[in-house]
């Protein structure tokens, strides 16, 4: 997997260095001859015979190892650590929990703290309702995971999976001033996670379930969504279902098509495969064919997977079967979340007029752009150096936002669809065109919109708890 | 229990007022002669024949009810909501999580997020413990309850526990710059709860137990520090404890007495009583005698708790039995975590020269300071309002806030005899007096104190598991 390290360009080497047996001007040139420049030069700690150093020095990131080696290769020199920007910036964890007041007296801890606080945990004893106005729970989300199946990396633990999950955190808190807190789980195991989450729950006003593997993502949120009066989401699927949907109306817009007239061909029948579709069957789209490694799923088949059984028994209408580019022909739309290089130029020839290709596998997309320049019509992937990018980003700051507004006890489907019309809106009719199909992520109105559309379902549909504010916007409390 | 709710005298009332009914003036005149003074008047909804408005009104705490009934009494309004100063300073919760560094372009993204972020996973996932370098363990505690025991308030439940464990919260933040986070389990079962903490452990750098009742709290202690290697402390034995024992440094010192010397007698062997009466041996006291609802504790007896068997079978070494009234003749120190009116004057004359009394039940002291004027020679309580407050407050901070910067595995028994010795430190000889002999909690120095004392045990005994940099204060970057 290629993992693109940004533009990096210092790096900060931690050494010793034994003075009786290297000058420290003996260092600068090596690394200059190395291809480095030294930026600054912090003493870090102080031995009888050796110094530590942190070096900053200013390279072209492919020169790292090279520089490194050299310095190591120096006799009296021992190279402890070395750290690019990136990790730098990842140096203690990337968020921090405060307290909304500074207790500045006796007077102020007696109402934070003991004795006052006794009274209001007693509020929150006789209603536990309350806890949605005296505590965090209002506007806390944890977002969990197990490490089993982080970004592109696969299944490798809790640990570290922590800072994907505290950067997750961070956009929570930018974009939509939702506060939420990591909770890597240490156990795999689809029951043990369930009675966890549930038994964590009092703190939270929602769970974001994240990076956990399928088939087992599947149970854990359906059985949490059931058992938990807080919505349950689990973005991987759900997210990346909303976003596409987003996407594809402002698509077939453009094409001037309606999305229910629509053939789709989905590869990849896991976990956002499977929300994909069914967030398409809740638009209206009937005509899905799903492809697998055993090829079109359909009817009357028997599969491996649970899911795929289902997958069968409520798509391809057609009853279709074959390869992926046997079952293409014709097709509207070409949805991809499976992995680099599944389609192929003469595939996407095949597919009906004006063909929109969604290419969404991470980091490289079923098909790349350029291979199909002059082909297809509308394009997207979910990498950031391409226009559209479907990006989870997106829809879950707005999406929590919303809920947590209106004390939402779930996240409907119909709540989904309102959040990728939302999503789709901001690309106005004037602006909308093949390269501009969906809204970036540092557009601003785009959490706005989506906390709206979500509230407004949330109360017609009565999984709103909260009294309704909507028209009293900007009152001076929130209680 | 009374509660002292502190001196609020604004509160604010949330009302409907018809229109057609009501004028406002009879509103203001109302609250005028029920005796309170409004200061100001919020519009917070308005609909077609009623308005919301939020009054907020100055009155002596006393006359809240009768005010409010008398705007209530009046045709036409309806009170939905009164709220003083406590609860407005929970309102929403009292801590958020922040980024601590802002995602400002494209760039930051993809070094805090995708893709850099992967970058960061590995390095963890070829050494688990980077994750002190690179994601919030490093400086993270977990506040843990189950709200069995919460202050004096008892079984009230997770949801209700949460201002309490936030209040925690903010003090280790604004004390000692830990973040901590509320963990409230919605389970009473102890070996739930020692699974449900094992399986979030992975983000936490520590573990703070809170109000969790006796006997439940011992095993789910004793289980977690044994199952994991991050240190565990149950704040309610050990911070009592060692705070306890700080004030009894300095309080022999005063007197002029050995503390190993002393007879102590200790009234209610709870889970406190017991953390007492063990860090009172491990600082090297022999004559302890526990008292409880059956007596003096007395070797050769068998008791309903474990914890009391175990308690006769390590105290009471001159084998005394009766009441408390019958053991306390001749006691140099009378520890108390019992209940109100426990001990008496008469009792307090019988005990040996220049009594020593720690009163610490809460809210009510086993005797009051006034009840023992001229008797006592040095008396403390848990009460902010008496001098010598008994408070965990002197402890938790600098103990996590050291523990947390050397990397303990564990909190031993020596960590929390330097940290009582310390907290006692920072009252001078030339300072120490009848009603100073534990400082403010308010005292800068404390944290300090503490930090420092409990990192030197704990690199010497080898539970500190990071890089000696004590020699390095200052250094520039803490990796």
């Amino acid at each position: 997997m290629a993992v693109n390290a940004g533009s990096s360009t210092n790096i900060i080497v931690r050494l010793e260095m034994d003075k009786q047996k290297i000058a420290f001007g003996q260092m600068m040139t090596a690394i200059g001859e190395a291809g480095g420049e030294v930026l600054a030069v912090d003493v870090s700690g102080i031995a009888k015979q050796t110094m530590i150093y942190d070096l900053t020095i200013s390279l072209n990131p492919i020169l790292t190892s090279s520089v490194v080696a050299q310095m190591n290769g120096l006799v009296g020199v021992n190279v402890i650590k070395v750290s690019d920007q990136t990790m730098l910036m990842h140096l203690g964890g990337k968020i921090e929990v405060n307290p909304k007041l500074r207790i500045k007296n006796r007077d102020d801890l007696s109402r934070v703290y003991t004795p006052g606080v006794a009274r209001v945990s007693m509020a929150i004893h006789d209603d536990p309702s309350a806890a949605y106005s005296l505590t965090i729970k209002r506007n806390t989300v944890a977002v969990v995971s197990d490490g089993s199946a982080v970004l592109g990396l696969g299944n490798i633990g809790p640990l570290a999976a922590m800072p994907v999950m505290e950067g997750k955190a961070m956009l929570f808190k930018q974009l939509a001033d939702v506060d939420a807190f990591p909770i890597c789980i240490d156990t795999q195991d689809t029951e043990e996670i369930i009675e966890t989450i549930k038994r964590i729950a009092p703190a939270f006003g929602g769970i974001n379930l994240e990076d956990i593997s399928s088939p087992r993502c599947f149970e854990i949120e359906r059985r949490l969504i059931e058992e938990l009066d807080i919505p349950v989401f689990h973005d991987d699927q759900h997210g990346t279902a909303v976003v596409l949907l987003a996407g594809l109306y402002n698509a077939v817009k453009l094409v001037g098509k309606r999305l229910q007239d629509c053939r789709v061909v989905l590869s990849g029948v896991g976990a956002a495969g499977s929300a994909c579709t069914k967030i398409l069957l809740s638009a209206g789209v009937t005509d899905i064919i799903g492809v697998d490694r055993c090829g079109a799923l359909v009817r009357g088949q028997t599969y491996d997977h649970e899911a795929w059984d289902w997958y069968a028994e409520h798509t391809n209408p057609r009853l279709k079967t074959g390869t992926l580019s046997e079952v293409i022909h014709g097709a509207d739309i070409f949805i991809g979340v499976s992995g680099p290089g599944v389609l192929t130029a003469s595939d996407v020839r095949n597919m009906g007029k004006d063909p929109i290709v969604f290419a969404m596998a991470n980091p490289t997309p079923e098909i790349l752009p350029e291979e199909v320049e002059g082909i297809v019509k509308v394009m997207a992937t979910g990498r950031s150096d391409y226009p559209n990018q479907i990006n989870n980003v997106l829809c879950f700051p707005g999406l929590f936002r919303g809920v947590l507004d209106c004390r939402a006890s779930r996240i409907t489907e119909a709540m989904k669809l309102a959040a990728a019309a939302a999503i789709a809106s901001v690309v106005q009719d004037h602006e909308l065109n093949e390269n501009f199909i969906i809204p970036s992520i540092f557009n601003q109105e785009v959490v706005e919109r989506v906390r709206r559309a979500v509230m407004e379902v949330a109360y017609e549909s009565g999984v709103a708890r909260r009294r309704d504010l909507r028209a009293r916007e900007g009152h001076p409390l929130q209680m």
